[in-house]
């Protein structure tokens, strides 16, 4: 497959043409940002870091029955996925109390929630990524009632999947933001990346007594080095992975 | 009925017990307050007029099949109801682009909806309000998913209802603002109020192109005085529950 035109540069990724019109060449890269974009820094190995877990994560939903538009790792950074026309939307799932949610609503972080949150955020710089609800979607032509009566049940089924991949490396999954899309054909599927920059991933395996971020947040808290913390989630995404027969090169 | 102690003091309301443990006695107030109670301001006759708005309203309603708190007026500024659990929530109706909808999603005022768009605010005046979704509201246990799949369906029939009310009287409803609670033998009905203060009321007798504010963004914005226009709105409802056979004093 050719790497042709650049079509979109983002904050943490590149998307380029391939000579499948289907398909595109995504590109991590080194940089990380928080804080609506206010915080930026570079840390070497970031990029190959997440298309590695991302390639893990999308093949161990594969294994669980959810398809994604991943269609191969490509190099130490690069991917191939399928060319997607997607949902402005950054779709959050959240299984305890974190972050934005704890601000918004004077909630203490780290209480688990009786069931999975499901929220959906529009992808708007300028409008700083509005909280937004079904009945304003559809008003907004964002989506149809139908869209959300598939997206919905997805996001459920991903967070299942993903609850049962990250308790299998002892690790619990406070909340995560997902992107998805349609293909040429109309179908839904899950898109973008699921990393630590987009999880918010806590060690079980540290008995400290405090919470052990494996995630972005070490970034935005400045509360340490992310690489370590990525590395590690990389590793024991891997193992899990070789145990259940997948093949990683 | 005996007027008893102050319960409460709101920014528009005081409540007091009665000797009718299950009725409250409301006193409207004639101040105003806008822009998360930073501008607040006292209206001579503007409690008189939102007492008598809001009975007219909720008994136009009840003629539509839709109960309301409302036992009776009771003099020029107060009003008995049946005394409620509330739920801490503004639930807001939309059918026409307005206010924060337009400032949070960048978009024009005025642009009617395909269809009403139900949002949901927490009372909490720390966290100013703050916009949440069903599942947000279900694991605060603010309300339970059963609560909503009530409330949802009577807020759209209030809607409706108002719609029908507002156009009679040459009048547009852009968008409003209602509460509900439970009696003590759980029936969940409208409570609070519907005025000026809770609605956005568009004039539709004026022909001069403009938007022709009859209601509480006049204060908001500073478009004028609210007094003439709340009348406005008394005289309107006066004649048409005159015109429905509905008695007023
Ligand atoms: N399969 C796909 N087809 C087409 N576009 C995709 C696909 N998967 C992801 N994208 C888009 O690729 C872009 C990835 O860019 P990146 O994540 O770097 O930046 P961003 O999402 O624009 O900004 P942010 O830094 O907030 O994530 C996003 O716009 C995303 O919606
Ligand atoms: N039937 C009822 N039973 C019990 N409480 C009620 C009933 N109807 C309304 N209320 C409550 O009465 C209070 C009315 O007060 P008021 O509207 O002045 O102030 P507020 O709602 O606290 O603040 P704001 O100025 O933002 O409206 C509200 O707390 C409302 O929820
Ligand atoms: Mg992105
Ligand atoms: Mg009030």
């Amino acid at each position: 497959m050719e790497k042709l035109e650049k079509l979109y540069e983002g904050k943490a990724k590149q998307l380029f043409a391939t000579d499948d019109p289907e398909v595109l060449w995504v590109e991590y890269k080194n940089s990380a940002t928080a804080g609506d974009g206010e915080k930026k820094e570079d840390f070497a190995g970031k990029g190959r870091l997440n298309n590695r877990i991302t390639t893990l994560v999308f093949d161990l939903l594969a294994k669980r029955g959810i398809p994604s538009h991943l269609v191969k790792r490509v190099g130490d950074t690069a991917q191939l996925v399928r060319k997607m026309d997607m949902f402005p939307l950054e779709i959050v799932l959240r299984n305890t109390a974190a972050g934005h949610f704890c601000s918004r609503l004077g909630v203490e972080e780290g209480i688990d929630f009786d069931e999975p949150v499901l929220e959906y955020f529009m992808k708007n710089d300028e409008l700083h990524d509005p909280f937004v609800n079904d009945d304003d979607l559809v008003v907004l032509h964002v989506c149809t009632r139908q869209d959300l009566a598939e997206i919905a049940p997805l996001a459920k089924r991903i967070n299942e999947a993903l609850i049962d991949i990250f308790a299998k490396i002892d690790v619990k999954l406070v909340d995560f933001k997902i992107e998805m899309g349609r293909t040429s054909d109309g179908t839904l599927l899950l898109g973008d990346e699921i990393t630590p920059d987009s999880c918010r991933l806590w060690d079980q395996r540290d008995h400290s007594g405090k919470v052990e971020h494996l995630d972005k947040d070490l970034f935005r808290r400045d509360l340490g080095d992310i690489i370590p913390a990525y590395e590690e989630i990389e590793r024991r995404l891997s193992e899990l992975a070789a145990s259940e027969g997948i093949a990683i090169d």
